[in-house]
């Protein structure tokens, strides 16, 4: 029988990209944005507005993607999936240029089993054939035409309508 | 009614790759290798075994990318096209990862009405929803479910059974 094929996100997925904004406002802002963050619903490119030109250039130093650390579990379990399903990686990493050399090298270092041929660069995500999309964005999630699974992360929390996975341990439980 | 969606590869259907291997090849090697070029189904990687290896260097040489042609029309009814259909450039540049910034910026420059969010960079195209895939090498037609075209490269001129297109004026021809 034909694997099912899984599309997984990279920024708040597998990486802890709200982190990384976290560390980076303590460093170069010295504010703690953790309030900021964890409002529900709001993306870190809308939780703190008066910052917004500022956090946009973190996007585009170097080394900002490469320092991500890796959201709890997932190793170990997108390597199981890797098992039983067809896993591509699926990260609309298009829009910053920079970052697409870091987050190919970021998942070399932490996924080395997924093979650089899984890997997909883009915008758009609704032109993905796949069984699942598992990502933190409505925008991502609406027009998917597989099952989409909503990962929680502070920006969605209070998103209605999608099948939910509040991490890796209940991305396990519903598919291994 | 929906637009139907086209996807577009990028070497040797948008770019002059194998015109840049020869460019490099005459520059840096002091051969003219037009000639293995153009030996039918033979793509650059196997045309010249003996440089196989340097030439695996050129592509990871800063400006390889950025130094390639367009090819003949395809700006023209690439732009068409886009009036009519969805367009998506796919290309696989995930194996060179330094290609991907060249790759992203040759786009914007001779390209520019293609937003990023329909640039896709990968290694499998088979997870690729679309009407029409454009593409000159069969690994990426073969496993593709919607209307393949095969772009004519000198690799792929005895390839059979696929509606062949042999420039962008042919495209146009029967897309337009």
């Amino acid at each position: 029988m034909k694997k099912q094929r899984i599309a997984i996100d990279m920024d708040d997925v597998l990486a802890d990209a709200n982190g990384r904004f976290r560390e980076y406002a303590i460093n170069h802002l010295s504010v703690d944005l953790s309030a900021s963050l964890d409002t529900p619903n709001l993306s870190w490119e809308h939780a703190f507005p008066e910052h917004q030109p500022l956090i946009r250039t973190w996007i585009r130093n170097e080394g900002f993607f490469a320092g991500m650390q890796v959201l709890p579990d997932a190793q170990e379990v997108v390597e199981r999936l890797t098992h039983r399903y067809e896993v591509f990686i699926v990260s609309a990493a298009m829009e910053f240029p920079l970052s697409m050399k870091e987050k190919l090298e970021w998942m070399n270092q932490h996924f080395p089993f997924i093979d650089w041929r899984f890997i997909v660069f883009c915008g758009h995500k609704y032109m993905i054939k796949a069984d699942y999309l598992i990502d933190d964005h409505e925008k991502n999630l609406k027009y998917f035409e597989g099952h989409p699974l909503l990962f929680s992360a502070s920006h969605n929390l209070d998103l209605q309508g999608y099948t939910r996975v509040n991490n890796w341990r209940e991305v396990e439980a519903m598919l291994l």
